[in-house]
């Protein structure tokens, strides 16, 4: 693999510029796109650009290039069924029982030969690789003995400022010394869900969920109650509220801002109320923000953190997602919690690798992260929105996708009759819906990680994935 | 601080012959030292070599220079009290109870103006910085990607089968497949803790026991019950049989080749005996092995795990006291609890930093880390020597000091008047004893890391300290 920027990157003006025409309904599907000439008038970019742009926007479904007549609106991606909110269940607190099906799942996660839509990261591809490695070199070379020391909780002094003035562009007040570096967020939240519950207490969580939140869950004999999470506006607070009110919930674990699998975002306004709502009633929400940087809107989302006059939430987050999975740098500011946090840190784990955490300090402290958070934004978008093309072109047609508002995964419903561990089972590259719910409801759905670049092997791999969830659809 | 090397270092040879001497009881405390010439000849070495060795040796402690007469067999290190055997408490399995006493302690751990007799450690000052550094480096520029990316659950392949290799130089069977990678051996003991007790359950440990292990317990709700532990001979298993007899006890967690505080060292038979009496009974042990490869003595001691028939023993190491501390790279061998402390390590914290497990995997699959060790080993008996000869000089007659098999810790019982507390009030740099026990016997002990090069400060620190110490037995 090479450690070059994929196309995609160079040609961000023009199809920035033709999908925000789309959002807005000036461009309709089937509507022809601007000539080249036009819109190179217009953006003052060379017409070799525009073509170029052309082509890629037509390589991600968004455009249709008919012979001697020019490029028109693609229907296809736009025309894919949205996942529909599900049916409430009977809600009831359930003990998580995966069994081996968690081991069965990742015991390919290590196998590079297979193509990884089952992890949920963007792929190192779309990492600043070099400027990175530089400055993990640099600190190296620079501080040999502190890098070889232990650097004890709450973590380096410089790495929680970073962080905590990044709080800052969303205008949520975090003072360095709240902050504790983990080992990535799993640890934040896996401490988080210690610290604030003990076995046999109730967690309330989205539904679909994050498998790994579940997992915690699990391994720590608590219970999960699954909340109604609209595919758009994520958690349901009417249903949340009454299911404050009729259990003895102890935490809730959420990511307002994009959710895991579905992509959804809580509008501000809810995200306030879903603070307030736990505020009254003493309920600590542990935010899982590690998606909160790869949004798609203009602005950044506000974590539900911002809201928090109580401190009764634990915002948790990494750089996994954004800079490097493989440093295993992470996060927690925990409020009212933080002392109580800090000692499982200690009991737990106590120091993060000093490395990780200088050389992620250097990289921040050289203002190249937002650059990069910008490219990979778009770049987020471009690969979700393919993906979402990719799945139209060759998924039976009653298939419904999500419409992420951030992050890079897609969850897909299938047929009903389509069972996603006899999928994984044919296809060990997806992950099988079942495992992001306690009551297995999500038997028909995959999440499929869109964070590779789409190149021949992966797009005839989803092909060939289409090609068999089709296959079940017809043969049951 | 620089990055040379120790003094000590150098002189080895000389100083070695010396001591096996004196050990041999071929010289005793007052009798003439060889002279310059004579040993010179017996040992090829010139005599300036001989003649600096001395004077080293005079500066541990071991020798004495007469003038005009030569160098002498100091009584000193050799007449310090040994640590009694503590007297058998009424044994209760008792719910640890730290509250902000750990923090307290901990509070400074990360302030490097502090003099570090505090930590467990030995100094980077002793570690292979260079070459180290030289292997970090090197996967970063070689592997850029594969370092940025997951290394996920049980960890690297190459580093699991350094380490399953190395076992065999202690005749302990493990296959690489057996290895689980953990962020440090506190992230393996804590997560072998939990997979073999919960909340509520009955933990034996050592008396007195390295203070994590009490914190882990803790945090996780469980019960601690202390077994009485020979300076020498390490737990006793007369005591532990009693009670397994009488508790329902869970598990057991020791350090049978050198324990911290104590540095007491369980003679091979012992280690067998231990094994097969929790084997009958189906209790798990937990061995901390951190200074397994810091010995004293000329052959490495047997880990228990090397008489573990049945699978029941999960052997837990690291990196942090041989090779850094920093890079937190640690490891489980799980046996019989294989799978379920997989599944824990997934819930916890998922993948460890990839830089770290291949940077290892280089610097251990280049041959340099037995060098190392041999270097490393004589450099902590050196200064555990000289640690004792400095107490033996500065504290009070009545002050005993251990007598450590291995590793770089001193375990210091002051005068029964002087409490620990009040001590590390006066001398942060010092680990109170008060912090061993969770029944706070240990009130009037202190341990003494010696892992940091003896120089003009630490020796002045020292002194200090055991003015600190004089001044409170006399006072009170």
């Amino acid at each position: 693999m090479t450690v070059s920027q994929p196309q995609g990157f160079k040609y961000d003006q023009v199809s920035r510029y033709i999908n925000e025409l789309i959002e807005k309904g000036d461009l309709k599907p089937g509507d022809k796109a601007p000539s080249l000439r036009k819109l190179s008038k217009q953006l003052g970019v060379s017409i070799a650009t525009i073509s170029q742009s052309y082509v890629n926007l037509e390589d991600q479904g968004r455009l249709t290039a008919k012979p001697q007549s020019g490029f028109y609106i693609n229907a296809l991606a736009d025309q894919i069924n949205s996942i529909p909110k599900s049916a409430s269940s009977p809600r009831q607190a359930r003990r998580v029982r995966f069994g081996e099906l968690f081991e069965e799942v990742f015991r390919n996660a290590n196998n590079p030969r297979i193509t990884p839509f089952g992890t949920s990261n963007p792929s190192t591809d779309f990492m600043p690789l070099k400027s990175l490695t530089r400055a993990t070199r640099s600190i190296i070379s620079r501080y040999p003995q502190r890098c070889m020391d232990y650097i004890f909780p709450p973590g380096d002094r410089k790495l929680r400022e970073q962080i905590a003035q990044r709080y800052e562009l969303t205008h949520t007040r975090v003072n360095p010394d709240d902050v504790i570096i983990t080992s990535g967020a799993t640890e934040a939240l896996s401490i988080s869900l210690r610290t604030v519950a003990k076995r046999g207490d109730i967690i309330a969580v989205e539904s679909p969920t994050y498998f790994a939140v579940l997992r915690m869950i699990e391994q720590m004999g608590m219970l999960a109650v699954e909340i109604e999470t609209d595919p758009v506006t994520g958690l349901d607070l009417d249903a949340l509220g009454d299911a404050l009110d009729t259990m003895d919930i102890k935490a809730v674990m959420a990511s307002p801002n994009t959710s895991n699998p579905l992509g959804c975002q809580m509008p501000e306004q809810n995200k306030r109320e879903l603070v307030n709502l736990l505020a009254e009633r003493d309920v600590p929400l542990i935010e899982d923000d590690v998606y909160g940087s790869i949004y798609f809107a203009d602005k950044p989302p506000r974590p539900a953190k911002s809201y928090d006059l109580n401190n009764i939430v634990i915002s948790c987050s990494s750089f996994s997602k954004t800079l490097s999975p493989g440093h295993r740098i992470g996060w927690a500011v925990a409020g009212r919690y933080h002392k109580k946090f800090l000692q499982y840190k200690y009991a737990w784990s106590s120091a993060t690798s000093s490395i990780n955490q200088l050389a992620v300090a250097e990289f921040l402290s050289s203002g190249q992260y937002d650059r990069h958070l910008v490219r990979l934004r778009i770049a987020m978008r471009e690969q979700v929105e393919k993906g979402r093309y990719m799945i139209a072109k060759s998924f039976p047609e009653s298939t419904c996708v999500s419409h992420p508002h951030g992050g890079n995964v897609l969850w897909v419903e299938m047929p009903e009759q389509c069972n996603s561990i006899d999928i994984f089972n044919r296809a060990l590259e997806v992950t099988p819906g079942i495992l992001f719910s306690a009551t297995r409801r999500y038997k028909n759905y995959l999440r499929i990680n869109c964070g590779n670049p789409w190149n021949q092997a992966n797009e005839a791999a989803l092909k060939k994935l289409g090609e068999i969830v089709t296959n079940c659809a017809e043969t049951r």
